[in-house]
């Protein structure tokens, strides 16, 4: 875990008030730059010391091995890994010959801030050299939002005590070294050595272009820089260019208090089919145009930019500021991964880090694209038209495993299966009725009906073909879809997920429809009246497992047949549990790695009813012990749902926290798109209690005792809605667009424009509070925010707490072992009792 | 598939017409020789050409990789893989300084018998080189069954037309070098690039000593030869040796009809832990030992061991000679892999190639120490102690995968698991169940009280211990085993697979009773009374699936609700299916790769009503592809017990003929002991109808139409029981020992000393013929073997049938393409309709 007292809980930026660099992998994570096409992760300017140096262009991929000790059909024959591409981060600074290191001299202060309202990621540090000379340094990055190809560095520097010879080498670097990783954890990723060939190298009195192309894949990648300089009188520059590197030197002499100031302008550009000299005008262009715009320029349009989004999508919370961090430090990361993907994947660490090799899974779709679907809209479209763009590899590959239709990889690049386990990829079919819930929330959130045409009809249309072939009818004439691997990865393999057929279902209905509403598509496509009365007979007939003697679903038909984890023998650091128990243990047991029957709850509300829901929800909550970033949050919005609001708080915290606090251990590989995109949606569908089934939205809000208020916005059919719950009413106001009707809490509203509506939050009786695994309940959220970080601020409500009750696990262990110290967290000291909501 | 006119169908040998270089692989290991220590391919003397050659020595292996593309907890981290040690088989021949190699000049003859009552392969050839000069050869070959250490060549040649200088090169080679592998095929072995390390190499004047050690397992291997030569005056002999190779070079002038006889003596032998100079006398004593026995004292001995072999295994088939040869080669090949292990493991293959890299599987204790139990019972002792020997590390892997008591390995050489797919080996426990089986099997037919209180009552608790850990009592009180794999590999991680079930039901049972009869045992594994009362519980409490609807027993708790193959869909050049189908595509279908709970009925018969048996054995008939070597022989097993002879008989010669024919097409990487010793038990459990549950043995012996007289031999409890089966009655006799009780089609019988037993055989009804999968009948066997091995014979029943129905289908294709002639006899021609047996 992240230390406390480096890290400011401020509302609108990470602020980190001194360099540790035991945590450097991490920090280089969270403060990670990118705008969907570029990554920079934070590496320091001088390169040097780093935990993973990375520089990614969304798409650039090197083929890997695939090794199996025992091959069997149907295993993909190789994989594809994100690749560490030309760095232009670097700006080395030498002070009297002293290369400027945090490891050497001293650092008297280092400072960085992420601001999500300006995109900027600012250095701020004063060095003592160890010759005694002492500066000042501040640098300010971007990776540019409004302009695809374009990162850029502001770099300054001045001594404090006296003259210095002062040299900036600003540089490009092909090829970094790859420093060791840890090869036990199979969620870090492969690094590759020397991955890029050189094509060219050129350079001009203030800047360079390096082109290469990677190794297997044949990717051409371009990347230049140019350089502004101001200074004081006497600054000279030079420049040379070779094979993997090219340099920008800058020499001054600087009195105490004189500046020296580079700005250092970045392009990238890649292509599988441009040539060389295509590539490298391309770069140019994208140069020439950020000198026109000048630093200032691209500082107003990052901001510009943000100031829209932030304007449509903020979400507000009183009475617990982390929580307020977390959800907005979520969503700009996953605007960042998002913003100019146009049309590539959306990888499950963003391009914030190698990890999981820089594939997509899953939880783009089902995580990451509700919150853009309400939010930024048109990134959902695009990222839904890169799935439309592989349809033909996943034609093939469902051709490939004998099955109708198309079968979206597990994990991929480029589209091809790129997982080396079957069960829990191959298996996890439920991908691909993602993708088609993705489609239909688009197109029923948005109101594209040419998207509709043009992608989604043909997405969902092949999709539900997977699932009829998939299935059958057995001899109850009930549709079952065996074999299969739902969300929860402790279970693998099983028949009739529930998660898995219901969503299915909803993929089969949603065929059926498209097929009739756009029959030039069906038609291309060869849709038969007969197939789409099958699919409606399937989803008709889905068998939804159901345990009468327990009276609750089961996630598949096996599930509660099987043994319970023996949740009082684990020890808390058998955490997470499929790094210390082999998947077979965990697959014939009770125990639940993330959400699966209870987001199935929370996707597919419309199928249970309320008493349903809280009698699984408790009975799943004592089996979840959620070893996967994708589970608080799914918890948090079903825990709301059915009345737990403490609880549903808790786990909205923890999923906001998630990267911050580095819960997962993992952060160092990159931020979690999906579980920082899950903070969003336990604020919004969890205390917000936003639904959106087929056209109808609803809010269902309600707050926990120790949240105040909480507002957000919410893009529907052109409108723009804001939500502001407070303890007891609700105040729904249209911010843009003509009148909407949605439902309040059951009750239909009609909200039009300039006349906010104000609405009761009715009781809701909270039931016992459900129990969680030994050792795994979520840490307690309090009423009052660390005194360090904040005054302490208290609601009416809870001051009646008696002291006595107050969680003392509220300040985390200030140890240096992340993996101690978070385990500690979660085994924690007991949280008082349940109280009702 | 192998042609016809090569093999000649002789009831004590496997006879080779002629020279078919496209088939070398196969012969390679049909021919191949060995005492269950050392195992030599029957490559040809001068080397080359070979498909794979070989030399291996029981239990030298080096480790080799195990990748995965995703790694897991328990996954192993390294295989093992059989080492091609040192060769000694060549002897090289050159005549006028031309080499002898059957790819050039013109072989006129060339034919080679392994004959099962000598032990010996005999080769013989006539020669005439590219200088036209005309040789006959003739080389005998053998790996003594009595001397451990030892094989052994006798190879003559002499001039036909002429005179010629002749040179022999008899040589001792280590690191030959590797030729390509079938990469595509999982069941055949790693081949691993120069595994030997050179240690030591001397020669004397007529031999010479090769010392090497493994790579990376560090396995000492010596070999050494020595050699008699005798010949027309002027023969010059000389010796030399280097780091990988010796040679003794023999040189003679020989006149027409003149000939040199040159007698190879090799010996070997390893160690983990002996030095050099200890290892060199071990070689260099077994070959002085060798030269004092000469030749014939070899082939006397091997001999003589043979005669005491067949004296009280033999098994005589009247009616089907190709079924007759089939069962006797599988008899030799088992004993050769058992005879001198001595407390080594009986690999998949024998010594017979790199097949499954030299690995050892449940099939061993399954099927072929069923066969050994009854025949050569001291070998089955042996294989036990090695199962014994590895327990401590059976235990820790227990340990490891957060079990208790010892999980064996599904596949290994010294005892680590070396499976790289755990859904069919860490979760296939079964082998646990099965290696108790075979405990308690040996202990009750041979009363080996000494090695029940040393071993056998160990490997029960142990293995009991496993299935009270693994196993859990339902909310119903019933004791589950969840999410484990059958025998059947076309399921896997299934609930309460049935053939597990009982197996662990009779593990558990035994354990109870050892524990309670071998106290100090007991004491010594701290087995408590509480502990013994729950084996009892747990077995008491079995689970057994069953499908009341069906009205079948279900392989697994699943089974039966799942899809059923699309078997009419499936084309012929579609099997083996895990070739062509994904295995999660199978793993969801009712489709039987092999028995599995048709073995159940076979090995717990005793859990079944005779009605059941007949149902389910139609039931999974219907699903079962025999993509496996392991499945028709228990198939004939089952259909004799439930009155289909015919079908019976059809197996059982599919069983017989396995590696003769190539039917599984990998004969080339070594024959199958598992589907070899199935030829004995489909004969002796199916037609003999030999049961033995518990301390009861029983014969319920039938014939099917076209088999006219069956005689096998049993050893029991020291008895030795010779039973002839006619088609009306049969003859028990007892050859040897006290008087002995057992069951004839559940009568009681007490069979005396020299007081033959002759007792009807009743009649059955059949009931309406079995299904199989479409395409997946087996060859129907004709009243008549081929005209062209032996003069039709026909029994007055047999020439009651219409000659229209004779099956056409008898004479099998002669193309060269083993899979497509194999293809083209699966689909065959329909076989004419059922008729009652």
């Amino acid at each position: 875990m992240i230390k406390d007292r480096r890290f400011i809980s401020e509302p609108w930026a990470v602020h980190e008030t001194e360099l540790d660099i035991d945590h450097l992998g991490q920090t280089e994570s969270i403060f990670a730059l990118s705008n969907g096409h570029i990554g920079w992760r934070a590496n320091l300017d001088e390169g040097e010391p780093h935990a993973i140096s990375g520089c990614y262009l969304n798409g650039v991929y090197e083929d890997v091995p695939l090794p199996t000790a025992e091959t069997a059909y149907g295993y993909p024959e190789a994989g594809q890994a994100i690749v560490n591409v030309t760095d232009g981060k670097i700006v080395r600074l030498l002070v009297d010959d002293e290369p400027f290191d945090v490891r050497y001299g001293n650092l008297s202060a280092h400072e960085r801030t992420l601001d999500f309202k300006t995109g900027l990621l600012t250095r701020t540090a004063e060095w003592e050299s160890p010759t005694h000379r002492t500066i000042k340094l501040r640098s300010t990055r971007m990776v540019s939002l409004a302009h695809r190809a374009l990162a850029a560095i502001l770099y300054e520097v001045e001594p404090v005590d006296g003259s210095a010879d002062v040299v900036l080498q600003s540089e490009l670097v092909a090829n970094e070294p790859v420093v060791g990783k840890d090869g036990s954890d199979p969620r870090s990723g492969n690094t590759i050595d020397r991955p890029l060939e050189h094509e060219l190298a050129v350079h001009t009195p203030r800047g360079a272009v390096l082109v290469h192309t990677t190794r297997h894949s044949k990717l051409r990648v371009a990347a230049a820089m140019e350089h502004l300089i101001s200074g004081p009188r006497g600054v000279e520059t030079s420049s040379e260019s070779e094979e993997d590197k090219a340099t920008v030197t800058v020499t001054a002499r600087l009195k105490a208090g004189q500046r020296l100031r580079l700005v250092k302008f970045v392009a990238y550009g890649w292509s599988s089919l441009r040539s060389v000299p295509a590539l490298r005008a391309q770069v140019e262009a994208a140069l020439a145009s950020a000198v026109e715009h000048g630093w200032a320029g691209l500082v107003k349009a990052q901001r510009s930019y943000l100031d829209d989004f932030w304007a449509r999508a903020d979400v507000e919370v009183e009475g617990d500021d982390e929580v307020q961090q977390g959800i907005r430090f979520g969503m700009f990361h996953v605007l960042q991964a998002a913003a100019r993907a146009e049309q590539r994947a959306i990888p499950a660490k963003g391009l914030t880090g190698p990890g999981y090799d820089g594939h997509t899974f899953w939880d783009a779709e089902t995580f990451v694209l509700p919150l853009l679907t309400y939010t930024a809209p048109q990134t959902v479209a695009d990222a839904l038209r890169w799935r439309y763009s592989i349809l033909d590899r996943a034609r093939d590959r469902a051709l490939d495993l004998g099955l109708e239709g198309a079968a979206f990889p597990w994990r991929t690049i480029r589209g091809e299966e790129c997982s080396g386990y079957w069960p829990a990829s191959t298996a996890a079919f439920h991908i691909n009725a993602d993708v088609a819930d993705a489609v239909l929330r688009y197109v029923t959130a948005t109101g594209d009906r040419a998207f509709e045409r043009a992608i989604g009809a043909e997405l969902l249309i092949e999709t539900a073909r997977l699932w009829a072939s998939l299935g059958h009818f057995d001899r109850g004439g009930e549709f079952r879809i065996d074999g299969v691997t739902g969300p929860d990865e402790y279970s693998a393999v099983m028949d009739n997920n529930l998660y898995t057929n219901l969503m299915a279902q909803r993929n089969l209905t949603a065929a059926a429809y498209a097929a009739t509403h756009h029959k030039s598509v069906a038609r291309r496509l060869k849709v038969s009246r007969k197939e789409i009365e099958k699919w409606r007979r399937a989803a008709a007939r889905v068998y939804v497992p159901y345990d009468p003697e327990l009276k609750v679903h089961k996630q598949a038909s096996q599930f509660t047949d099987h043994e319970r984890w023996d949740f009082e023998r684990t020890k808390p650091e058998q955490y997470p549990l499929f790094l210390h128990f082999p998947y077979f243990d965990l697959y014939r047991k009770q125990v639940v790695k993330q959400a699966d029957l209870v987001l199935a709850m929370h996707l597919r509300g419309d199928a249970f009813t309320a008493e349903e829901k809280a009698r699984n929800f408790a009975y799943y909550e004592e089996l979840t012990v959620r070893d996967s970033s994708l589970s608080s949050c799914t918890q948090s919005v079903m825990a709301a749902e059915v009345g737990h609001l403490q609880l549903a708080h808790d786990y909205l915290a923890e999923a906001a926290r998630m990267d911050l606090e580095d819960l997962e251990h993992n952060v160092r590989d990159g931020v979690h798109m999906g579980s920082l995109a899950g903070a969003w949606l336990a604020a919004v569908h969890g205390l917000g209690g936003m639904r959106h089934h087929a056209d109808l939205l609803a809010f269902n809000p309600r707050l926990p005792p120790n949240i105040k208020k909480l507002t957000f916005r919410v893009n529907f059919l052109d409108r723009l809605v804001r939500v502001e719950v407070g303890r007891e009413r609700v105040t729904y106001t249209l911010l843009r667009g003509r009148q909407l009707s949605f439902d309040h809490h059951g009750e239909r509203l009609v909200l039009k424009p300039r006349v906010p509506a104000i609405r009761a939050i009715p009781e809701i009786e909270e039931g016992p509070e459900p129990r969680q695994p030994a050792g795994r309940k979520p840490a307690r959220r309090g009423r009052s925010q660390p005194r360090a970080l904040r005054p302490a601020t208290s609601s009416p409500r809870s001051r009646r707490l008696p002291s006595a009750s107050r969680p003392p696990s509220r300040r985390r262990p200030s140890t240096r072992s992340a993996a101690r110290a978070s385990e500690r967290r979660r085994r924690g000291p007991s949280p008082p009792s349940a109280r009702a909501g």
